[in-house]
């Protein structure tokens, strides 16, 4: 980029917050989007990382005279492509924004500087809050907060407390124009105009760049346990989340595990997954309760009510060390798969729609000749399949598979992405989903923040 | 209104659901906003019934192209006037829309027409799927699910699952230029796009016209229990509520009861309050518990909690009797209290900021020679309080008091609106919350929706 740009930035932020040499940038220039779906990044970039909220609003402000794009950036672990200049930019790092700024423990809620991880978050409510926690928890523990909010991050612990959008209370911003402001705080209820704030989580730093958010914590129950049960079908399973939450018991997590890749999964990194029946799908509970009792007796009322909807059989984790079994050969799953799939799709559809939306991903896999692995959060109706290589390479085929997938969520009622959100990668989808007039709709809201299509141009939305 | 308008609106929907004369269209000229609040109807207007969606489409149509407005009515119990036309217009009654769609027992989730009233939502999961209910209750049952939810509605039980956004899950809607479109669904999780959906949610049918919703429903807890715990300050009560919380307890509701307005209410309609030691402020919780036990348990750790930190009392409903007793009271404050009262206000601060909040109340009261008596949602944060007649009159200092206290909202961290909406009523007050630029951007986003300003003219924005 021309040394004016370099100049003004340095003028703003001083020399030392300003990078432009190649092993500088290259770090700030992907986000953990499949390789094979991502956009090839532009090199002719800037980094600028501001220390003050009067640099960021200086340089939106500078940003807007000169008509330069600014792409926010947080902890890069999004997975849409929402983070990756495709044209000279200025990548505007969040990275020195890491203070905790408040617990306020009767309000239960937790305020941080957008540039907080996630897992510095959990490790300072741990060291110093011990009573109150924080449960959501997308897989990636180097997320920022401010990029968990304006993503709408979901993750495996949703069923509980909900997404992001839940947690979120209150967000300081800064407007497209510079103008620093306060939208909501630690307030539970708050009808004042239109709810900008809830109209910027998930806006995917299209609209204003997070400086602070204000969470809610939950207190923090002391016992954690799980437990697997296993099905010989998918609609069996599904039925059993259903009756489970009737009775009263909300997990924090229920994840659908597909056996073939669980065994697969555990073989590889030289674990034993419990379950050798005659089943093909595993259901993972996570609960947690005050007291181990309370522990025992839910887990044992998950596995009776499994059963009576035909459960083959249950396993809870004993110790502590086969719950971390459990979850290990959860987590080692994508990176398992990763060498061999092309794309990772977040397609959700009603619980009840589930195995409809499972056979529909067989005969789409069937119709290409290949398989399409799955794994998800079943009991928010999200999956993450795969679309494999064929012979280490990305079949032909491979958008028409991807297209008819999200055309088979949207028939049974679901959407194209549930938690990883739309970015450059599913943006050319949108008309699956939504009608010209909504998507115009989308475009004029994002001419009303940002006139001069400054903030991180080209992400959900066209201008 | 003109002859020719009468006409078109029977074209579209027969002359039996067209209304003119002034006895037939009396009923849909006001909301329960106080008298002396809320702006004068003018009765030039027509009302017209639709009884399908494409009905709800044509006249939107139509509304266009003639520039007539269309005022959207639901159940008439919102209290901001938002549904009061003020100049000629087309109030379109959404009361034949009275159908409930689908309670989904996997999902957990109900969908229903927007003129479901909340008081037969409530006894269809009574009589028809009893274990499962809907939590969210605004004092009116009268209320309309799609007044509910375009209001983003709150109310007393919203401090174990929240207020209407944390509910609704999907809505159809007709755009203003008559297009049906749904917005979610019966999802946990959507991240396709702007959110519209959560920006109409509280748009105050100024954006959108609500047909259907999808409402998140609770496993129905068969024991519910109420106790009274009394304080000597308004600082000892709220601390207990933060100790409550964080011991894992999250109770239904918990009620802010100034001890002279529960006297006085309970003289009113000859019943009798239970505290009557050296308090001067009672909290009223309500808790849920699946067994008997177990909700005797809840309501002792929540005294042993309070006595902690300074009840002077505690008094646990010991049947249905008692605890309709304490609910009757606090349901009548606000009837009780009607006649002397120029208006109830509905600010919301931080809890942590109650007691620093309600010691401005009492010098803003000073400072006008009154008393400015309260109650409130505490968990939440959310006072309603009086400004009260003198001599059966509006004193002129009215909206200076008015005004005083948004400020003092506002100085606490907290919104001039909690749970009311802005409607037509709290739009002046708009610029002691929000900058200049961001009620701009409000006004694009409503001319995105709505470019010809025939939605709900006048209420939250001025274009």
């Amino acid at each position: 980029m021309e040394q004016k740009y370099i100049d003004a930035l340095i003028g703003i932020c001083g020399k030392e917050n300003v990078f432009f040499e190649k092993a500088d940038i290259g770090r700030y220039l992907y986000d953990e989007t499949e390789e094979y779906v991502r956009p090839q990044a532009c090199e002719d970039c800037l980094v600028v990382r501001p220390k003050t909220y009067e640099e960021v609003s200086e340089i939106l402000k500078w940003a807007n005279e000169v008509k330069v794009p600014i792409i926010p950036r947080g902890g890069g672990t999004g997975a849409c492509g929402a983070a990756i200049p495709t044209q000279p930019s200025v990548i505007m790092t969040m990275e020195s924004f890491r203070k905790i700024i408040e617990v306020d423990e009767i309000n239960m809620m937790i305020t941080c500087q957008t540039g907080v991880t996630l897992a510095s978050l959990n490790e300072y409510l741990s060291e110093n809050v011990h009573s109150l926690y924080f449960p959501c928890h997308p897989g990636d523990e180097g997320a920022h907060v401010g990029g968990m909010c304006i993503e709408n991050a979901g993750g495996v612990r949703a069923v509980k407390h909900g997404i992001m959008r839940n947690y979120i209370k209150g967000m300081k911003v800064c407007l497209p124009n510079g103008e620093i402001v306060q939208l909501g705080g630690k307030l539970m209820k708050n009808n004042m105009g239109y709810d900008l704030m809830h109209l910027l989580i998930g806006s995917e730093g299209t609209l204003a760049v997070v400086l602070e958010a204000t969470l809610k914590l939950y207190p923090r129950l002391e016992y954690t346990g799980a437990l697997v049960c296993s099905f010989k079908t998918t609609e069996d399973a599904v039925r059993s989340v259903g009756e489970v939450q009737k009775s009263g018991i909300i997990p924090l997590a229920v994840e659908y595990m597909d056996r073939a890749i669980s065994l697969g999964t555990a073989e590889h990194i030289e674990r034993t997954w419990p379950m050798n029946d005659e089943g093909t799908v595993d259901l993972l509970y996570l609960v947690e309760e005050a007291t181990e009792d309370g522990l025992y007796e839910t887990a044992g009322t998950i596995a009776e009510i499994c059963e009576a909807n035909g459960a083959l059989n249950s396993v809870i984790a004993e110790d502590s060390k086969q719950q971390r079994n459990l979850l290990d050969i959860r987590s080692a799953i994508y990176e398992v798969y990763k060498p061999i799939f092309v794309d990772s799709l977040d397609t959700a559809v009603p619980v009840a729609n589930i195995g409809d939306l499972m056979r529909e991903f067989d005969a789409i896999a069937e119709k290409y000749g290949t398989t399409t692995p799955r794994f998800g959060h079943v009991a928010d109706g999200n999956f993450h399949n795969f679309i494999l290589m064929v012979d280490g390479k990305v079949p032909e085929w491979a958008d028409d598979m991807r297209r008819d997938i999200y055309k088979a969520a949207i028939k049974y009622g679901g959407t194209i992405t549930a938690e990883h959100g739309t970015g450059k990668t599913r943006k050319p989808y949108m008309d699956i989903q939504y009608t010209p007039h909504v998507i115009e709709i989308m475009k004029s809201i994002k001419r009303a923040f940002d006139p001069n299509n400054i903030l991180n141009p080209g992400v959900i939305i066209d201008l």
